[in-house]
């Protein structure tokens, strides 16, 4: 395969700054129940917020994160920071997704990947059982994309917010953002499904991170989800995300970087995320559709696709548009050009950034 | 992504017999090095001719196996077996690799991964080390692609031949056919890789085996390779091959049928798979390159890429043949159409016959 000299390590290289600074924010839930009907311990969940919420609070837009990704979505916490939020290119002042105009909110998902980082605020397997003492483990209640969805609706309730003028995210985030049309149809103006596998995930996409868990599980240290920091499932856990990484970049970055790369790249994010957490939300992704759903949907949907994007392929996207079309959805399907495969979506978003405000800025 | 509800499961369906029938023969090898120089113990490799060799001995064509594969290419042992061999669509009496007119000689490789199987004869981690008289285990010398062929050379020795019309081959099968090619250039007339990743292995494809391989290392009954038929590493052996089947067949196919396919797919196969030969088989595609040979080659290539492989991308035997041909090469492309991925160079073969049969039929 051809060589591209031009291809970037996946991390942020975002223009300099400024950037604006940021707190994290924190709301407690109480008394949440799955939709199984399982009681989750009381917890807190992490959110940002960028720019203003206007008087008639119509101008919220909420960004749902990816897999490893969390509610940091852009801006730093301190000027010092080495990288801001994920799509910082794409939200900011003057930004496509215009913090001057727009009231972004970003919330943690349930069961975040990565529970010790300072930035992340959620709750799950690693959290605390209050009738044992001890963390849940295997035993916390298994959640689902919609259930992600409704611990974020309760924190925009309490910020008084009815309408949101548009949902956004990749990957992970597009799921949520098509269960939130799906879900809220009346609350719901617009959806930006990115880098996604359509309004439901396809057999491919889930055989995908099955073999992901597999590699983890087949790990003895994992012990049934027992283990402790000082019997951390190490091996297990890089392969998993080596395997993710092989299937996040494309075949061409694979080719230039070859597998040590990719190893180096598993190795430094292992020691941030949970095992269990990784395998809960590997079932979160295995579990979503909202095909039944379709007819409910009053949202206009932008759906964007890498095309090199080896894992959730175009095909997927431009797919679920056609099927939108039939069921009367007003869907569009847009495509990132590059070779940085999945992660184009976070890295190469600013290429669809005036194709978003355009969306965004249309009238109904 | 569109349902292809013609898509088959990936089994051999191929029109009812006649076949003609075979035996599976054996040529005994002592004394062989490696070319690293480490001495293998006294063994017998299998083989299989259909057709006659002519007067001239220059009608004979080499038909090189893939990972899984073994020398049985063509035919039926019995009249009662389920299948024949795996390109029995395309060699045979009056078929596109016409054994009226060609000698066709497949052998088994070194360490062949189903050593176990009546139809395999073969000598890997799994023999007796005549020194301590348990098998070698992962202390077997490691064997590479030239290696494989340097075995092969000695069965064609034992026969008179001293010329190759051809030699064929999928996958793994391929890349014996550009080592044949680089390393006796004066006895190779032409090469049909098919299904493959070029001259040399890609890093893409490097990272995939990578991946099966830590699979099967993860798990502890694998014990360094060091399990018996009683501690066989069951759970890594399945997981590994579930990756390379969602691997081998094309997203399609997985969307189709789901995980749970691969699952049984990878279940059936896992019993016949020696676990350490299917590492060293993993090291031999890894270090398989003829980059540094390419001005040796004299041999024409019919290079034979499968339009929906997902794992030996068709840009991978486009790029190779680009690159043969600015060496001065004589390379052509040739695409299989279809939906069933990297097997298609399997079992979609007949697809292509014609075309083999004019590269094989043509005048130097």
């Amino acid at each position: 395969m051809k060589l591209q000299p031009t291809l970037r390590l996946p991390t942020h290289s975002l223009p300099q700054g400024p950037f604006w600074l940021k707190e994290k924010k924190t709301f407690s839930i109480s008394g949440f129940k799955t939709l199984e009907g399982k009681a989750l311990p009381d917890f807190e969940l992490g959110y940002e917020t960028y720019g203003n919420l206007n008087e008639k609070k119509d101008n919220v837009i909420l960004v749902c994160h990816y897999f490893s990704g969390s509610s940091n979505a852009a801006g730093k916490y301190a000027a010092s920071d080495m990288e801001p939020g994920y799509w910082d290119a794409l939200i900011g002042p003057g930004k496509s997704v215009d913090t001057e105009k727009y009231f972004v909110v970003a919330v943690d998902i349930l069961c975040n990947v990565c529970p010790a980082l300072p930035m992340v605020k959620t709750v799950g397997p690693s959290s605390l059982n209050p009738s044992t003492g001890s963390a849940f483990g295997m035993d916390f209640p298994q959640i689902t994309i919609a259930d992600m969805v409704r611990a974020q609706k309760l924190v925009l309730d309490s910020l008084g917010v009815e309408k949101l003028h548009a949902v956004l995210g990749p990957s992970l985030g597009s799921m949520q953002a098509w269960q939130w049309a799906a879900d809220y149809p009346e609350m719901v103006e617009r959806i930006v499904p990115v880098i996604g596998s359509g309004f439901e995930t396809s057999n491919f996409v889930a055989a995908a991170v099955e073999l992901w868990a597999r590699m983890l599980k087949l790990d003895p240290m994992w012990s049934e989800g027992r283990y402790t920091s000082a019997t951390f499932p190490m091996a297990g856990m890089v392969s998993s995300l080596e395997m993710l990484t092989w299937n996040c970049l494309s075949p061409q970055w694979t080719e230039v970087y070859g597998f040590k790369a990719l190893h180096q790249l598993a190795s430094q994010r292992a020691q941030f995320i949970d095992p269990n957490h990784f395998l809960y939300i590997v079932h979160a992704v295995q579990t979503f559709s909202v095909r039944e759903k379709l007819k409910d949907i009053r949202a206009k949907a932008l759906v964007i696709a890498a095309e090199s994007d080896f894992l959730m392929l175009p095909e997927f996207s431009k797919q679920a548009v056609q099927e939108c079309e039939a069921q009367g959805i007003a869907a569009e399907y847009f495509e990132i050009k590059g070779q940085g495969g999945h992660l184009d979506g976070l890295f190469a978003i600013e290429q669809v950034g005036a194709r978003i405000a355009n969306f965004l800025g249309a009238q109904n």
